[in-house]
């Protein structure tokens, strides 16, 4: 208790960082290994490889027919055929056949008249070499068949093998030693799910580590979980150095009271870096143990990929002599205004998509223990440490992690949340459309303005015109008044009052929210679900501020549904289907309409036809019903406007 | 013999062709498997993967510090400091540990002052959930984590183990069975090159294309060599199908009198289509047999490759019920005119270099059999069916097969061939550059007008001044008026008469070409060596008639070499270090200098500063002198112009 926190050495950026770790380690290599050809697909040659063969490795017919000497054809034409005989002056051959001695040419089947007697005519003359495969055409012995460092492809299977190359030199994988530390974390193969105790966390970032080491051409051993033990984190390093070509310990690696990387290092070897400027990954540490790189990984996922990304990656590439993966980039513009921290580099996961001629960027949440703001992440914009942050509608490059032809298979969808998307989701990948649906929760009027803005392709929104009940026509005529847009009915769907399980609190509506006991969690401004909470407090005539949590926001139904689950609130209002997800008690309040406005010149593109069609499937709606609170009589329906 | 050999079926176009298979066999699939999460990298997912744990599955500490009730700190400030009870008010807890119950908040540990008596003071208040991960953040249970047919990632293993999802279901690889046929192939794993007989070959294609069934997904087992014997491909064919999601005959898809693959799915099954309009890869044949689909795979390597990325991989995709790959493109400009065959669509493999503002595309050889245009090939441009050709400098699309962002760092070297340039290559390698040399014969003249036109980074030439004697100068002068070029030396050079081993013909210079008995082999008009070859027949007075063979041409040193190890000449006119290569006999006429021109406008640029450096370097030269016939006094020094 009461370490101070800012111990980090001078923490330092990015490029000083990677320039360290060249640096000190440039003398570092991997070994090399001999590989069978087709077993050396990715591999990386450590030498050049010379022809041993030329391929072709004789001069062969290149077509069906009749092998002859060229010259002795010279003058044939249609009025004066040449009558050539069989095994004396003409030889049969199939393509790739050896061109018999004393010939130098070959002439189709179809251009010869085949007579009895073991002769054939010819009505044209052959040239020297027609049809013919020449000896080294493809390949002439000895000449480079690649350089050193080149990364062996199936089509290099191909042109080593026909040059007689039948075993490469590569470099070995480089051999990393993951160490995950942490009295929290369980084993999955170990620890069954229903045995875990609260606070305990099943261990990932190993496997995921590990998962992109093999990604950058290495290989990985998993050590076995370590508890927050100065001891036996050490003994393990010090087992690991030497038989590996680097180790990477997991978690503790920043500056707390069970952060214990730094002091193992400290202890064993020498401390290159602790802390670097970047969002996430800052806590990294480095070390140099008896010659071996020693990685302090942070525990937060987010950070951990990162700083593997930027660090220890390009280390594993040196080993292999590879350049650094350049990824490629895309020009984007921001959704919204994204504020950032000055003094980071700040790795910005977010979501991509082709929306007319623009690439829209739709920034995930920053948080560095979310990991699935990497598995929804498209790209990665930079924000550099000395920029305060990216402005509304900024271009700004992106760093791709899909291929950039996937981003017009991308239909982004703004607003509303609802569980339904996550079956729709799901349905648009059955088949092979490569249709893939990328949803932002802002709420309803969130979305009708990202449609207004032109960054989206659909809107999802149930937002109730208090003056005649309605649900979005009034909202899509207003807000977007001028604009060509369709309005499709998606689902009806309950909402209520979602509570604990059994109701211990006996909430029967709107009005027990108001009570003293009862802690009440959020919807955010602008969502339809908070609209229609405002709206009901009016007619019922009572105030906002006399509910307990009204100010505890959460963005979508899901998390409503666990803020109660977890005993942070005791009611919240949302969907039915995820209280029901949650096995939490439901108060119907009123039946809503969920729509889904798509501009018109989206609208006949295939993928939203696809999208269409998908709603529209029985399929679909089934799996809807399933849920639990939804209604699809008229799902899939224009309606007008 | 005599077999018709346009017996294909009605020929498809490859989009027909494509439908064909796709509509025959829209009901395959194929099974799945359950995989534990961390192997599951790279696979498909074959049903929708929802979380069973939220995480985090707990409110947890964000920092290190004390957790709190906020609502117990309201009011407090520096000048109203509160103390709150260890234990019963203020918990210490770690990053990661379970906020204790009664508590929403963590005040940071360098907030707050530890006092004596198991007590600490704030002086200022906590907001609640400040610094806590609240449960579910970044996953609920029950959401969707990943739709079907999402293939799983590095970073898919941490969200799904943090989400308690440890084993998945994927689609079950489609393995392949491919049968390599043709009585001329030997097993390199059973025949020693040097027992090879004339007329054998290596099989390759079925390891080649096992590599691109394992690269799309799937697996192969690889059926020994058959000859070509009906009976025995049939018998294969027969026990492969049923047992395999597809089966793919290499070899004998054509229509030649050993070409069984037609009569043998003809015999067991439903030959679908026998010819695809494409160009390489037309003998492609698909089949039938017993609801497998059955490819027959051309014999020629490149063929085998087109028409499998073309058909048998959209297949393979079908089955994992992912969309076919979309290739990244580029513009391109074509640095000389391409005609094309009308009524095929044409795969030209081309190398791709970005020079200055746009990528030249230098088309490779056409040849079906020659595997090496695939492997130097940077892209791909087709040539639709109904086009006779590309112009010369036209804008055309390239489907590229390396990342975009390695064109910036590839070298477009044009002009005359020599054989320091495989070291060149090689060495330009040691190290992680990335900087590689994209190298085209062309001659020495073809180089310079290359430059002129701005579509290389570098020309090769050797061209000989019969004014005055020296070389490349006043050629430079001459054509380049006026352009900001650097001329600078690689190397001197032995030219002389390349000859069969021993001399047989007893060939002592220039002059025996002329004899009658003496078969020559010539390069191209434009090379250095053409006009060496024609200077000093014109200062002999010699007749370049009284050569037999003189119109006989090649394009590099090698070609000549190897043409001359094979019997197809007795004399060439090259370099000592082709003779040395394949071990021929070697007659010196002259020592001639080998320089390399560099646009001002890319001199200072840090591939070509990467390239001075290598050529400059002692390990280079060493590597060239040991070539035999280079001298490399002056290598890397500037010539003045």
């Amino acid at each position: 208790m009461g370490v101070p926190r800012n111990i980090y050495l001078k923490m330092k950026t990015l490029d000083e960082a990677r320039r360290i770790v060249a640096r000190h380690f440039r003398q570092r290599g991997t070994r090399t290994e001999e590989v069978p050809v087709p077993e050396a697909v990715g591999r990386v040659l450590a030498a050049p490889v010379f022809a041993r063969l030329s391929s072709p490795n004789f001069h062969s017919a290149a077509m069906d027919g009749f092998a002859v000497l060229a010259a002795n054809t010279f003058g044939v034409n249609e009025g004066h055929p040449r009558e050539l005989g069989l095994g004396t002056e003409a030889y049969p051959v199939n393509t790739g056949h050896v061109l018999p001695p004393g010939t130098d040419a070959v002439i189709m089947i179809e251009h010869v008249q085949e007579l009895d007697g073991g002769r054939i005519r010819i009505e044209a003359p052959a040239y020297p070499w027609q049809h013919v495969r020449r000896m080294g055409e493809d390949i002439v012995a000895t000449e480079l068949l690649f350089p050193r460092n080149h990364v062996l492809t199936a089509y290099g299977v191909g042109a080593l093998l026909a040059g007689g190359v039948l075993a490469v030199q590569v470099r070995t994988r480089p051999h990393v030693l993951i160490v995950p530390t942490g009295s929290e974390l369980v084993d999955w193969r170990t620890t069954a799910l229903d045995q875990m105790r609260p606070g305990q966390v099943v261990e990932s970032n190993a496997y995921m580590l590990g998962a992109l080491v093999e990604a950058a051409g290495g290989r990985y051993t998993r050590h076995p979980l370590l508890p927050d033990d100065q001891g036996r984190i050490q003994a393990a390093l010090k087992a690991g150095v030497g038989a590996y070509d680097a180790v990477m310990t997991v978690g503790g690696s920043s500056a707390g009271s069970e952060d214990f990387a730094r002091a193992v290092v400290a202890e064993l070897g020498e401390i290159l870096i602790h802390g670097v400027a970047m969002m996430p990954g800052k806590p990294l540490l480095v070390g140099d143990v008896a010659g071996t790189p020693v990685f302090g990984m942070p525990g937060y996922p987010v950070s951990a990929v990162m700083a593997f990304e930027q660090i220890v990656r390009p280390f594993l590439y040196h080993l292999l002599e590879q350049p650094d993966r350049e990824p490629a980039r895309v020009t984007v513009e921001t959704s919204r205004k994204i504020p950032s921290k000055l003094g980071l580099e700040e790795f910005l996961r977010v979501q991509l998509s082709q929306v007319g001629d623009r690439v829209v960027a739709a920034p995930l949440p920053r948080g560095a223990g979310s990991i699935t703001t990497l598995t929804r992440a498209d790209g990665i914009v930079r924000i550099p440490a000395h920029v305060e942050g990216i402005k509304d509608g900024a271009q700004v490059e992106a760093e791709l992690l899909r291929p950039a032809t996937s981003l017009a298979r991308s239909l982004m969808m703004v607003g509303s949340h609802d569980n339904t998307l996550d079956i729709l989701s799901d349905q648009l990948r059955a088949g092979d459309s490569g249709v893939q649906l990328v949803s932002s929760h802002v709420g309803s009027m969130g979305g009708l303005m990202a449609i207004r803005r032109g960054v989206c392709h659909l809107a999802g929104t149930h937002l109730l015109d208090t003056g005649d009940g309605s649900y979005n026509v009034s909202y899509v005529r207003r807000h977007l008044a001028g604009q060509d847009v369709r309005l499709v009915h998606l689902v009806m769907r309950d909402q209520g009052l979602i509570v604990r399980r059994g109701n211990p609190l006996s909430i029967s509506g709107i009005a027990d929210l108001t009570r003293p006991e009862v802690r009440f969690v959020n919807r955010q401004s602008g969502s339809g679900t908070r609209i229609l909470l405002d709206y009901r407090l009016q007619t019922m005539g009572l105030e906002a501020t006399a509910i307990q949590g009204y100010r505890d926001e959460e963005f979508t139904h899901m998390a409503v549904a666990v803020a109660v689950l977890s005993g942070r609130a005791d009611a919240g209002l949302g969907i039915r289907a995820a209280a029901r997800a949650l096995e939490l008690d439901f108060i119907p309040v009123v039946t809503e309409q969920y729509d889904v406005v798509i501009p018109g010149r989206f609208f006949d593109a295939e993928p939203i036809q696809w999208l269409l069609a998908t709603i529209r499937s029985p399929e679909f709606q089934r799996r809807v019903e399933a849920l639990g609170g939804y209604h699809t009589e008229h799902c899939g329906e224009l309606i007008p406007l």
